[in-house]
């Protein structure tokens, strides 16, 4: 398997994201993985990788690229300007078949790389517009795939529709699940709530449910995300990246109150023993997209973005992600999706 | 101070409201509170106060209303059919000036109460529509108020600068912040990001911000609602009621993690010893709407939403909050704001 990795873009610069792909180049002998950033910089990375790291460096392949796309630049800077970035080297090599390459992952300007996707990389047949999505950790052990995550802002009945045929298929293929539970978010449960666009996308999906593309469930409210009730729901960019951003900072929140609350009621040393164990785990848990990535879905080819305050174990686990795309051939499981449609 | 009680609608039934009214009637010898319903149902609710509560009996007045509104009814059936429900006589009680009513609180149906509000009391000169608010706990002991929590869908660029004058106005009367921080909710904070509506309401937004009706700060993410750095965030009500149940969710989820985590580690009599009391507190603190009730703004009287699933305690507070509007004359305050804006 072969994964082109954008080095530039995250938070923490280049060296988490070298050590992130050499983690996973070092677990996994049949992976090589093309690293697109200045050259001469990437190598010295390289070099500098301890061990074990330093096993996988045969397996690390530099390949020049200007720069990063600024973390500031819009996506029309970038269509305009960012021809030689290495986002842009990554994406035009993902889509040069001669390259054999298998999937992209950054960690950089997430309006860029959907841009530059789309451009590079083309949707798949019937697809209009790409959609960002995440697993969210639920209860009961299990997740749900919340898209759009801000790829798309006044999203039409349509592209909604769109965007739950992607979840369902990425739910079945990369997580076996055989019929996906997908509802429509909505500021009630009620038939006769939300927007004319809700009203019509959710005709549309009672239709693909009646065919059998996946298990409609509705309309649902944002606590359904957590129930463990759901496997995909299905909102506007605005809204999806509204509730993953302010999810992302309760959840900080939360567990720094609970650090505060027992560091205040137990003694310094009890607390470091009981307490920090369990919030370390919990933060992870709850923080999916820098611990996980998020795909881009609808693209001809596989893209992951890689949170930007990612450390080196975000990127690790985004590549990883990608592996899993790659196993299951997503884009071929869309494509097919969209073909069975009515 | 005089304030009407729909004593019907809440999932905990009429006696946790009766008993939540009761306790904010003895806490203060100068509150009246008339309260609708089946009047026998409700005076039998009244004699069988327990102590101090009962203290207070002469107080907590019966008005006869034939039932409530029912959970799943819509705006449409309310206005249509709900005229003897006991939140619409509440609602047109408070209309009527003679009855010299200061308040209404429900914790009844939404979308009726919104609805009945608008057609028993009108809105405010200049303001289009309602929109539901309440105090979101942020870090640094700080709140933040989110508006519109699902009142609107839709919501044109206009409305959406409404909201942010009517938190403004609640931040500064009933929290005396001087100039409050407001913010726009978009997928980023860069000015070319958003809908096209975002980008209006921005341009209103910073009209406003710059004749000092407030300290405009462009636009927020939703991480920036727990930041501690803002007062007011501004959006659609789909946004906002999906941000707000997605955050109820999670914290639940959260809790019942960290409660697990601790079981898992600690013996079951130091866990209850050491973090339950701690995340009952926390969950107390995360819990806003369930806690402090939220507040319809823009309307010419002052009416509260106590959470539908809120005990006796959040039922008090949302009586709590509806007493606070009235000290500092909420619609006045809000009324002289539509007057000041150029």
């Amino acid at each position: 398997m072969r994964i082109a990795v954008d080095v530039m873009g995250g938070d923490h610069g280049s060296q988490a994201i070298i050590h992130g792909a050499a983690r996973a180049a070092q677990e996994d002998p049949g992976l090589v993985l093309e690293l697109f950033g200045p050259c001469q910089h990437v190598r010295a990375e390289i070099s500098r990788l301890p061990q074990p790291l330093a096993a996988a460096a045969s397996r690390l392949i530099p390949r020049d690229a200007a720069d990063g796309v600024p973390a500031e630049a819009t996506a029309a800077w970038a269509l305009r300007h960012g021809q030689y970035t290495s986002m842009a080297c990554m994406l035009d090599a993902l889509g040069d078949s001669r390259r054999q390459l298998d999937a992209a992952v950054s960690a950089g300007n997430t309006a860029a790389l959907v841009a530059l996707s789309r451009r590079s990389l083309g949707t798949l047949p019937g697809v209009g517009r790409p959609a960002i999505s995440t697993a969210i950790p639920a209860r009961r052990r299990r997740q749900c795939y919340l898209l759009d995550l801000g790829a798309n802002v006044d999203s039409p009945a349509r592209r909604l529709a769109d965007f739950a045929l992607m979840g369902a298929a990425m739910a079945q293929s990369v997580d076996g699940l055989e019929r996906p539970r997908v509802a429509l978010l909505n500021v009630g449960a009620e038939a006769t709530k939300g927007s004319a666009e809700l009203r019509d996308a959710d005709t549309i999906l009672r239709r693909y449910g009646a065919v059998g593309a996946f298990d409609y469930r509705g309309y649902a409210e944002g606590g359904d995300l957590y129930s463990g009730s759901l496997d995909v729901l299905v909102c506007d960019g605005l809204v999806g990246n509204a509730v993953l951003k302010s999810s992302e900072g309760l959840a900080g929140m939360l567990v720094e109150r609970v650090q505060e609350a027992f560091e205040a009621r137990l003694s310094g040393r009890l607390a470091s023993l009981l307490a920090r164990p369990v919030l370390r785990r919990l933060k992870r848990e709850l923080d999916p997209v820098r611990y996980n990535g998020a795909s881009l879905l609808g693209l001809s080819r596989i893209v992951v973005k890689s949170h930007g305050g990612a450390h080196e174990e975000g990127f690790y686990y985004a590549i990883r992600r990608a592996m899993q795309e790659v196993e299951h051939d997503l884009p071929g499981r869309l494509a097919e999706r969209w073909q069975a449609m009515p």
